[in-house]
Order: C-alpha cells, then structure tokens, then sequence
C-alpha cells in the first residue's frame, strides 16, 4: 500500500502540531485518517481560534458517535492527553471535553504548522518522512496504539522494517562507568555481528557506547532522538552520528526538523526506543532514569527486559538491580544470554570453561577412595576404606578404576594418589 | 526433656562411624533411636564382620517392618546412601539391600570408633557436643530429615537454637575479589548490628570476610567446619576461629574432633550451613562452587536464597548471576534487603537519596512550560505556549504556578526561567 502525499503531509503536520505521545490526536488521526483529522481541526480552529467549544465541530461532520472516547483508555499507558491531572485520577470526562482540552493546547500551533515545509526542508539533508504504510515503517511500532508516533522523521537508511523483528534496545545511563561503557560495547558489537540491529538513544554513556559496538560489530544502529535528526544532541555525538548514518544506520525522531529536544520529548522518545526493538536491555541505571522508563514502556509492551548487573557499590547499577528486584527485568550477562531473551536464537549455553578436577564424575564412593589416598605415603585398601567412609569392596573396586585413570599408583602393599 | 548420656554417647559414635548425609543411618536412628541402632548395628557385625547379610540381624528384634524403606525417597533430596549410583537412577531396592550396603561400608570403622572417648577428648577443649533434645540445638536442623547430623561438635557459645529464628548464611568464593570481600563483611556487619547471628564456612575469602563483618558489628557468628572443630582449616583462618570464639561466637562440625576435612565432607557441610539459617545470601561464586550448593540446599529446605551481583566481566560473579537467571537466588544488593529476603524485617526502602529536580511533582503541562521558558531571555506567554504545547490558558496559570514556587522571573511582558 503506498501512502498520498496529502497524507503524508497531514502527518507531518501532526508531528509538528502536538507533543510525542498525544493520544487524543492519535485517536483523531486513527479515526479519521491523519488529513481529514487535521482538516477538521483546522476549520474548528478557524471558527474558534482558542478551541473553545470547538469540540464539536471537529466532531459534528462524522457519524455523530464520540471519535476519541473509545481509545481515551490507552492515553493512561502512555503518559495522559498532558492535560496535567496524574494518571488515574483524571475524570474520565465526555471525549468532548478532553478534545476541548486539547484543541485549546493545539491552538497556539496550529497558525504556524505546515507539513510540506518541513517535509521539504528535509529533502536538503538527505531524511525522508516515514508513515506508516511506507515499506520501511516499522511495523512494531503500532503496538503503542494511539500513542503512536505519526511518523518518524529519518536519516540514513530509510528501511526499519526489521528493527521490531530483529533488533534490541541497549539503553543505559549518561553518567556511565568504563565498566558499563565496555560491556555496552561488547553486547551491541556482539549483537550487530548476529545482524541484529542495536536500537539507542543519543546520549553519551551506555548510548553511545552500544552505537560505537554496533559500528565495530560492523552491523546496523538506530539512533532515536528526542529533538530533530537535523541537531546532534548532545553535539558531542554529531560526529558518532555522522558516522552512523555514513555506516548505513539511522537517526530518527518523530518531532520535525528544528525541533529541541525537551524533557517531555525525551521521555516519550523512550517509549520509540522500547517500540521499535524485540527486546530492550539496560546496561547501567540510576535508581531513577530514562533507561527505567524505557524498560517499562518495553515491559507495557509485553516485550522482554533484560538488566545487566554491577556492582551493588556502583549507583550506576542501581536501577538494574532495582528491574532484576521488581522482577521486570531478567538477569542477563553477555550476548548470548541477550539473544535468548530476545528469542532470536537458542539458549544460551553454559559456559564450556567450567574447570574439571580429578574425580568428576566417577562414583561417589570412588571419589572417596581418591580423596582419601594420601599423595605423600602409600595406604592400604582396609586403612583408606576406614579413611574413605566405604566397605572393604568397595575401596579395592575403587582402586582399580582410580588405577586405570591413572589417579592412583600401588606401591608395595599400598596405594598412593599419583601426581597429575 | 533432657537426652541420656548413653543416647549422646551413641550420637557421638555414630558421628564417627558414618559419613555425613547417610541416609541409611540417618533413617535407623530415627527409627530405633542411636543407642539401640547402634546395638544392633554393633551386634550384626559382631556376627559378620565385614556386614555381608547382616541386614536381617539389624531388623529382625523389630518388628519385621523395613526400617529404612519408608524414609528411602528422602535421600535422594540430601546425595543418597553413597553407594555411588547417581540419585534418581538407583534402583530403589529393598531397604535390605540398601541397609546391607550400608553395614559394609561401617563395617571398616565399626571396630575402632569410641563415643565415650570422643566426648572426653572434647572436653580438654572447652567444647561440648550438642543433640537433639539439647536447650541449645539448633531445631532448624531438624528439616534436613534422615540427613539431618547425629550431633553438633561445638566450640564457643553452645546454644544455637536462635539460629534458625534469626540466622542468615553469607557463603561465597574462596577466591573473592575485594570488591566481593567488602560486601560480604559490609552485610555481616549490617546483620550483626541487627541481632542477626551470621553464619558461614571457615574458608577464606567471603567466609571470613563474613566472619570479620559479624564481629565488627559486634554480634554472633557461627563457623561451620567441614573438619573438626579441633583443627582450623586452613590453617591460616586460626586466629580468625579463635576470634570467633572469643566473641561469643560458635564454631560448629558434625563430624567429631580429629576429623580430616574432605571434600565429600565440604559438600554435606553446605547442608548444615543452609540447615542452620532462616536465608541464605551467595556474594561471590565461581560458575560452580560449594555456595551454590548451599544455595540449592536452602531452596531445596525452600528458604530463601539471595544473591549479590557483580560486575558481569568477573568470574567471580558468575554463580551468583546464574542463580539470579536461573530464578533460585532474589537479588539483593544491601542489608535492608537481606532483612527483607530473610522475613526479618520490612520491606527494604527506596533509597531517600533519589535526586529531585526542579518541576518534580508539577503537573505535566506546567513542568512544559517550565521546560519552554529560557533562562537568557524573557519569552511572551503566547510564545511559552507555542513551545510548550500548551494552551494560552494553561500558559498563564503555570506561569503564575511556577512565579510561586519561584521557578520563573516576570520580565516586562514576558517570563524567563529563575536561576536555581
């Protein structure tokens, strides 16, 4: 299916005209389509520049029946309609009256938004606009529901079809250690070499360090920001994200060029993060971060979590230990461990270096007899068999076997344990 | 009720005559009591020296039952009766043929053990010998079934019946890292302060560090030795056992004084360990090492096991990640959450150190427009609204919320954010 450029435009003015996470446009847009939803907003808008009472006439042309209530329930999971009552103790009112709400909050916008604008000043840089529809879209990300972004604004390979099928979110703390740094590295370098795409913020730290193991793992990342892709932030990793989209990755955003990145932004790009990947894995956390978020939006999502441990020491680790103690998370160690949480190969195996000592597994009454055979002087069978704990039997059978290992050695009328 | 000097004085053979976890022997003495097992036991090799169909001369004074059949299943839960077969796959024969078995391996050690002698011996060393029916035994023991010890060797404080209540294992490497030794001596000091008796092995590395925290918090702790307690092993952590005992602490075996520590020994130790303790906390462990074994003995006793994380690149950690992936072991990362695990106290606190930020606690849109409003330069309220995403309305009373708490500076016409 191919999508009309009146379409994509529409969408891209959506982008521009509301915050991440908006559901009360996303239950608009999924209702009646990113173009007629905007059109009836902005007649309303027209006949009512501050919204008010506006509701209606967004609402008035259609079949009567409420577009936004039916979905006013997945705005909890994603953060509110930003009408600013905490989650669950908002009045769960007529839709009329949180599309009010949010027709008032669009209006100062709505002026000065135009989607082919921004749709063109992306062409300079190279982006492109994906909406879903598009062959790259990323189907994974429907999974928000009406929180889902309206498009993702890329650069680099336009093509993230895969990333929901194929690819694990690294994310973890700025304020990350050379221990955290290292092990995000190795897991994405890991990862990227069993072509599975490495999904990151832009930050430094965990971030950036997952970026660079995916780039050394010659393999594919995504970096997703909270502002435009136009703007490296923070600009210390312009050049990492230079080098991304040179080595085939992506930068996306779902706010247009020119964007900044706020907080709000920010913690709403979490929830791209989670959507966008198979499984998502903190590296190292704050008790309190982003990182957190995003797992948890991954876990809403059904999605499995992963949390690398540290040092109980380490405030770097906190928030790890805190998913491995809540139980949102599993413990995970190194890629192979990760790739079984993700399902995307089988499980992993225990470690083959696992030190074997003399004696294992033989017998347990054998192994007595070993233990039992002094290295130093020979032992007769009825001394060791009283040493060993074993019937007289049992300790001539045992030396026999021991004999044949090579573990024991006669002498005289004695055995003694052999030097390996 | 008060045991009889001739039932501790059999316990005390007993001790002697079989390895630790016999099952077979385990199961005789519950049945007839030590003293009489011990008679017949006796008096059957008398008339076969080397224990070949002695079986019936054990069981036949009885009343014909099997006394060891019914307890058979048991065994496989604490290593079997050692006959070497691997548990699960032994035939389960008659208790006859099991019990056979049994007297030819006590045949070699039937002649020479003495329990009086074993008791006098102990008493040259301020020690004593503790059973079940003791003021001071320790009656957590008693879940370990046919497998649960004869008897206690101790020296020190001989009451150990608090333990079960209010004990908690720290077990770990031998080979523990600083970082591994920190934390374990950290916990035992935090439980110890809390009138938590620690207890643990008498190895180096986690054991001692254990050991060390606990008397720094200046409460009990309790060695358990896979020897006698007459001999420190390793030699090197004498001056610490003798610390332990000086400070009211108790070093503990079930196997009588003169005893060689074997592996096979160090093994069932584990058992005791675990037995001992309300919970069990792993700090550091290799892929495979004696603390898990104890960790899988406490969840086997279904108590609880915790394990400490560590840096994912440390060998000495990987038995601890592998019981917290394997679901055995909960993670815990401070004394607190040890309480927790071990039902000692309440649920561990968040840590109160989480940092706050300005906007913390306000309502979504208003920490917008906070977010909006620069610091170098006075934004108008329709502009605030415009970056925000937020209606005109909500601009203004934010602006005016945020003038309270003294976040933003009215400037002429516009506001800008207040310097912290």
């Amino acid at each position: 299916m191919s999508v009309s450029e009146r379409e994509r435009r529409a969408r891209a003015t959506w982008s521009a005209l509301v915050e991440p996470g908006d559901a009360v446009a996303g239950a608009l847009v999924s209702t009646f389509g990113a173009a007629e939803a905007w059109d009836r907003v902005r007649l309303a808008l027209r006949a009512s520049p501050d919204g008010a009472g506006a509701a209606g006439l967004v609402l008035d042309a259609g079949d009567g029946r409420d577009a936004t209530a039916p979905r006013g329930r997945a705005e909890d999971r994603e953060g509110g309609d930003h009408d600013g009552r905490p989650v669950g103790q908002r009045e769960e009112g007529p839709g009329r009256a949180r599309l009010a709400r949010a027709l008032a909050r669009w209006a100062p916008r709505a002026s000065t938004v135009d989607g082919g604008a921004l749709l063109g000043a992306l062409d300079g840089l190279g982006g492109g606009f994906l909406v879903p529809g598009d062959d790259g879209w990323p189907e994974a990300l429907d999974a928000l529901g009406p929180a889902a972004p309206f498009g993702l604004w890329v650069r680099g390979a336009a093509d993230l079809a895969r990333t929901g099928a194929r690819g694990v979110a690294v994310v973890g703390a700025r304020a990350a250690t050379t221990y955290g740094e290292r092990v995000a590295h190795d897991l994405a370098a890991g990862l990227a070499a069993r072509a599975v795409t490495v999904v990151s913020g832009g930050a430094f730290g965990i971030d950036a360090a997952a970026h660079r193991g995916a780039l050394a793992g010659s393999g594919r990342t995504v970096v997703v920001l909270a502002g435009g892709v136009d703007r490296a932030y923070p600009r210390g990793n312009a050049r990492l994200l230079e080098a991304v989209v040179a080595d085939g990755g992506t930068v996306v955003s779902e706010v247009p060029v020119g964007s900044v990145p706020t907080r709000v932004r920010f913690l709403q790009r979490n929830r791209l993060i989670a959507g966008l990947a198979t499984a998502t894995v903190v590296v190292e956390a704050a008790w309190r971060s982003g990182a957190i978020s995003t797992a948890y939006h991954a876990s809403t999502l059904l999605r499995p979590v992963g949390a690398v441990p540290g040092p109980v020491t380490s405030v770097a680790s906190a928030g790890c230990h805190r998913l491995l103690r809540s139980g949102v998370a599993v413990c995970v160690t190194d890629t192979a461990e990760v790739l079984e949480l993700a399902g995307l190969d089988g499980p992993a195996a225990d470690p083959s270096d696992v030190p074997t000592r003399p004696g294992d597994g033989l017998p347990e009454h054998v192994r007595r007899v070993l233990e039992a055979a002094p290295s130093r002087r020979a032992l007769e069978p009825g001394a060791l068999a009283v040493a060993a704990g074993v019937s007289l039997a049992e300790a001539h059978a045992a030396l026999g076997l021991l004999e044949l290992d090579g573990l024991v050695r006669r002498e005289g009328a004695g055995w003694r344990r052999a030097r390996p």
